[in-house]
C-alpha cells in the first residue's frame, strides 16, 4: 500500500482567509469547517460547541424546572442600525421571549442563511454583537447551522435562533391567558424606539432622526423582580405590532378589556416627532427591549420601583388597568376623557423590522 | 364613554382566504395571525402551540435524561423533488441530528422565512409534509415563527428547525470522538440518492435520472437497537459532503484511520450512473436517510441484522473497520487491493441540497 499521506487535509483544519463568503462555505466540506473554525469559533467558541456532534449535550441546572422553548427567525434590514444590529436582535428576541414566560434563558441555537457574496468583516460584527449579547444575558450559543444561497437569493443574512430555558415553579404562572380585572398594567420603559431607529437606517434618515433602538436582552431585569416573588400575571414584549397588538392579544387570550391612559404612554420626544412626520401611530410601532408587565394592583408600585432602578427599566410607570366591561377589547383614554378603541395592527406599517 | 365596539376584530380572528403570501403576513398584526390560525395551525396545531404564548413550555418526560439540541436551516433548491419537499427535509434533518447523539426527539421548533408573492396552496404542501414527518418521527412541533421578506429576497421559503431530545443514559455516550480501533463501520444503505434526486429536479433531468430522494426520520430504527442495549460508538449520518466527509469528521475527531472497502459501499445503479455521466464522486453526495454506525466488531453482526429488518435499513453493510495506523486518515481500498486516500470535500459539489 502506497498513499501520499501528505495530501488530504490535516487536522486541525488550518486558517485561510478569504474574504467574501462563497457557496463553497455551506458545503459541510472543507470549506465549511474552515469557517466554522476561523470566523465562527473566534467569536462563540464555548464547551458545548467544541462537543462538535449533531447535537449539543447539556444537564438541565434544576432538574425541577419546567422548560421553555421558543424561535425567530431574524431578517431586519438594514442588518445595522443605530443601537445594534441583526445579531444582537436575533440573540435578544429569542431572550426576551423566553424570559416572558418567566423563565431562565439557557441555551440557544443559531442557523445562519447567508447570501454568496457577503463580506466576512460584516459576518464578524454581527457575530461579535452576538457574543456581547449572549455574555449579557448569561446565555449560551450551544449549536449553530451554516447554509449559504446563491447572490440574489437572499439578503446578505438571515438569523434563526431559538432558546431554551427553565422555569422555577417559584416564578408562578405567567401567561397571555392570565391578565385579571383589577390587575395594573405597567410598560417599562418609551416606545416605537426600535422601529423608528431602523427606519431611520433604512432610508438614509439619521441625520433628521435622532433615535437608537433600544434592543437589549431583558431577563436579567425582569429575573430580579421574580425572584423576590412579586406575583406577575402577563409578561410580554410589544415587538412587531407594536403596544397596541401586543395588548390586543392580551385582551383576547385573558378575555378582559385594557383600559390604557394614552398621557402616561412614555415616547421620546424624536420618536413622536418621527411618528407625526412620517404619518405613524407609535402605539404600532415595534419595540426591542420593552416589557408590558400585568399584575394585580397592589404589586404595581413595587414592581415599578424596581424595574426604575434597572438601566433598561428607567422610564417605568404605570399605563392602565385591567377591567372586564368589554371582554377582548383594548380602550384609550386621552387627556380630554374621550376614549377610542385601539386595534391590532391591520396591514404592514413597516416591513422587516425584525 | 361611547365606542363602536362592532369595529375592530373579533376573537377569535376570522378566516379569510388569500392565495398569496403578502408582506403584511409578516407584521405580527391582524395578518399574520390569520395565517397562522387559517393555515400553519390547520396542520400544525397541538396543545404545545395553543398556548400562544412567547414561548412554549413543557416538562421532561425523563428528569434524568442528559438533553440534546440542534439546529439546521433548510434552503433546498427546488423545494419540491422525487421522494420529499422542503418541508419533510427541515424535520427529518433535525430529527436525525438529534437521533445521531442517541437522543429521543422529543420537540421542534420551526421558523419560517417566506417570500412576498409565494402561494399560500405551496405553504400548506409544505406543511402538510411538515407534520406528516413529525407523526413518523413522534415529536412534537412546539413553537413556530413566521416572517416575510419582500419578492427577490429570498427564494420562495426557507425553514430553520431547532430540536431538542432526551438522552437515556442507558444509551451510553455516543459521540463522533468515539471511534476505537477494532470497530466495524456499517452503513444502513445505499449512498448519494438525496443528491441526485435534488439535482434531477433541478435541472430537469427527472426523465432521464429516476431517483427518489431517501429524506427520512431514522430515530426510531435507531432506537430500536440503542434499547436492546447494542453498544454503539459512533452514529452520524452522511448529509451535506456525503459518505466521505462524514468518515473523515469521524477519523479526524476519534484520531483514529477508517478503512473503507468500496465494493461494499451500497450503490443504486441509477446513482452510479448519473455520477458516471456528471462527473460526482457518490462519496460526496448528500444523503439524508442513511447512517454511518461504528460499533466494537463483535456487535455489528447483530446490528446489521436489526437494522436490515426496519424499512430504512434493508441494505445496511459493514463497509470497513478503524485502525490507528494513520490518525486521522480515511482509506478506500478498491477489489484490485490498491488503496486511495479519501478527503473530505473541498469546494462545492452541489449546492442547496439541503
Amino acid at each position: 500500500m502506497s498513499i501520499d499521506l501528505s495530501s488530504g487535509p490535516q487536522c486541525p483544519i488550518p486558517l485561510q482567509h478569504r474574504e467574501k463568503i462563497i457557496l463553497g462555505h455551506g458545503s459541510g466540506g472543507t470549506l465549511s469547517q474552515e469557517l466554522i473554525s476561523s470566523v465562527f469559533l473566534k467569536y462563540l467558541n464555548n464547551p458545548l460547541l467544541e462537543q462538535n456532534d449533531d447535537s449539543a449535550q447539556f444537564e438541565l441546572i434544576n432538574k425541577n424546572s419546567r422548560i421553555a422553548i421558543t424561535t425567530d427567525s431574524h431578517i431586519v434590514s438594514p442588518i445595522f442600525f443605530p443601537g445594534g444590529d441583526i445579531g444582537k436582535l436575533a440573540v435578544c428576541g429569542t431572550v426576551n421571549d423566553l424570559a416572558m414566560s418567566g423563565a431562565i434563558p439557557r441555551y440557544l441555537t443559531a442557523g445562519f442563511i447567508l447570501e454568496e457574496g457577503l463580506e466576512i468583516s460584516i459576518l464578524e460584527r454581527i457575530l461579535y454583537s452576538m457574543a456581547e449579547a449572549a455574555k449579557e444575558a448569561d446565555i449560551l450559543i450551544a449549536a449553530g447551522d451554516t447554509k449559504v444561497v446563491e447572490r440574489g437569493k437572499a439578503d446578505q443574512i438571515f438569523i434563526t435562533t431559538s432558546g431554551i430555558g427553565e422555569i422555577p415553579y417559584s416564578h408562578g404562572h405567567i401567561s397571555g391567558n392570565n391578565a385579571q380585572p383589577g390587575d395594573a398594567v405597567i410598560i417599562s420603559g418609551s416606545i416605537g424606539d426600535h422601529g423608528i431607529a431602523v427606519l431611520a437606517a433604512r432610508n438614509n434618515l439619521l441625520g433628521e432622526i435622532d433615535v437608537r433602538s433600544d434592543v437589549s436582552p431583558l431577563n436579567k431585569m425582569l429575573q430580579g423582580i421574580l425572584e423576590e416573588g412579586a406575583e406577575i400575571h402577563v409578561l410580554r414584549d410589544p415587538t412587531r405590532g407594536g403596544l397596541a397588538t401586543t395588548l390586543n392579544e392580551i385582551a383576547c387570550q385573558s378575555r378582559v378589556t385594557i383600559h390604557i391612559e394614552e398621557s402616561q404612554i412614555p415616547i421620546q420626544p424624536a420618536v413622536k416627532a418621527a411618528c407625526e412626520i412620517l404619518g405613524f401611530d407609535p402605539m404600532y410601532v415595534a419595540n426591542e427591549g420593552k416589557v408590558v408587565i400585568i399584575c394585580s394592583h397592589n404589586q404595581s408600585e413595587k414592581i415599578v420601583a424596581k424595574l426604575k432602578a434597572h438601566p433598561y427599566g428607567v422610564d417605568s410607570v404605570v399605563i392602565g388597568r385591567v377591567d372586564n366591561d368589554h371582554p377582548g377589547k383594548v380602550i384609550l383614554h386621552n387627556i380630554y376623557g374621550t376614549t377610542r378603541l385601539v386595534t391590532r395592527l391591520s396591514g404592514e406599517l413597516l416591513p422587516r423590522i425584525c
